[in-house]
């Protein structure tokens, strides 16, 4: 189980119901050995406090989720986002992982110009990428499903995230990859190829699709292997591309919410070995 | 009023609590001369009396909707969708429509290949065709929002469903371009250059994109001015395309469903003035 799990990183927020310290020890305890973290429940349990408790259960943290929301017009907003994206790079840093995932951000209220929230994305990155090399973290722009599109983040394909992220070197800025937001897109296979060829490729996550779909369409991410979502397939298409690195479980999902977490965690473990384990 | 509504064509869906009589008066009333029908309740009403009724009222029939669900792997299925096809298209003629909608339909139960279902959604057509330009019908494959690609339309963007329609002459198939379903795709403006240069863009539907969605995401789309999308913008492109024809409002939309629907119908053609018209 060691060997086929030890790509597996347990996304947090798949099992927020586990406090931090409960959620490392059920790692050890099942043979996980990569987890991804989210801003808010560490910070609530201390950054310093967290690293270490993830550091002295020999845990990797694959990424921090989640930098972002950039596309603000007004300077003073603007220039608060920055701040907190910052904060977010020296957070990754004391966690020690080399990814911070971002989530772009949608259109301002009133605006209709998503041409200009991008452009706005493609700006704050100027300031943001050199910050985070010096802190030895990597930008991963994150492209969420169309259906995000105005009110989470502007950024819908890798293909717009690639020509973002294209502006900067690869160690400041590449993409998240995330088969819940990209798999019924018929361009994304090449798109994968292109961020692999410039070593853009900074993080993969797996989330399957089902529905309905749930009011707001936030937390019905599916469990691997009850959706529509070929992860075998998807997974061939990053590993052509260059990448061998963690592959992250990543479900917002109120059935498995309510659900005894470490249980779920059981299940996500056998799903990913089951849908795309060796 | 009446040259500023001489492009705008009501879909009978954004008015359903009206009956075909009560919706040939009320835009008879309001100097609206194109109305766009779906099959259930022309059929309810009888095909041969509700092309009587328009007829009289001197309305024209822009389109109708819909045909398509093409994707079935079962051989007997995919027989039945071809017969309710080639009855779509005979309703189509019979009404004096040139353009039937087609919403191509989802992954069949338990398939999770996306390219499959278009592959069979292309050889359906090739049978389908012919038969639709026998009857003075062209057949237009509306792509729907990457959010209904498991379970409702596998051709998510316009690219899609020019790459299918390219097989066939244009007589025969073409597109449909609704704001909903593409207005956050950046290569849509391409897309539409690329279907109006080959006399493809077979009608041309308005939608405003706002949030949340409702569970389901099948009955929130936006009054024209509501939400996200720039109607002038989009307006734009298939005109430059070369597109003059009729201008269809299709909402999908309870809170308008429970409103009054000649004051529905009224909002409607009011704010298709104020945001596409002239």
């Amino acid at each position: 189980m060691t060997d086929l799990l030890s790509r597996f990183s347990i996304n947090q927020m798949t099992v927020k119901q586990l406090s931090l310290p409960e959620l490392t020890a059920a790692c050890a305890e099942s043979g996980i050995r990569n987890v991804g973290l989210w801003r808010e429940p560490v910070r609530s349990y201390g950054v310093e406090a967290a690293a270490k408790l993830v550091r002295d259960a020999g845990l990797t943290v694959t990424t921090l989720c989640r930098g972002g929301f950039l596309t603000a017009i007004d300077p003073g907003e603007r220039a608060r986002a920055l701040e907190d994206n910052r904060r977010a790079v020296d957070e990754a840093a004391t966690l020690g992982t080399d990814t911070l995932v971002l989530v772009s951000g949608g259109l301002p209220a009133g605006s209709r110009d998503l041409r200009g929230a991008r452009e706005r994305i493609a700006d704050a990155l100027a300031e943001l990428g050199p910050y985070a090399e010096e802190h030895g973290v990597r930008l991963a722009i994150e492209p969420l499903h169309p259906m995000y599109a105005s009110d989470r983040c502007v950024v819908s394909t890798l293909a717009q995230a690639l020509d973002i992220a294209e502006h900067f070197p690869a160690r400041q800025v590449g993409v998240t990859v995330d088969t819940y937001h990209i798999w019924w897109d018929d361009t994304a296979p090449a798109q994968i190829a292109r961020a692999g060829a410039d070593g853009r490729i900074h993080t993969f996550q797996l989330a399957d699709w089902t529905t309905p779909l749930p009011e707001g369409v936030l937390n019905g991410r599916g469990q691997i292997g009850d959706g529509a979502v070929d992860m075998r397939e998807w997974k061939g298409y990053v590993e052509a591309a260059g990448y061998t690195g963690p592959i992250e479980v990543e479900l917002f999902n109120d059935a498995l919410w309510a659900r005894d977490g470490r249980e779920v965690l059981a299940e996500t473990a056998a799903r990913f070995v089951e849908h795309a384990g060796g």
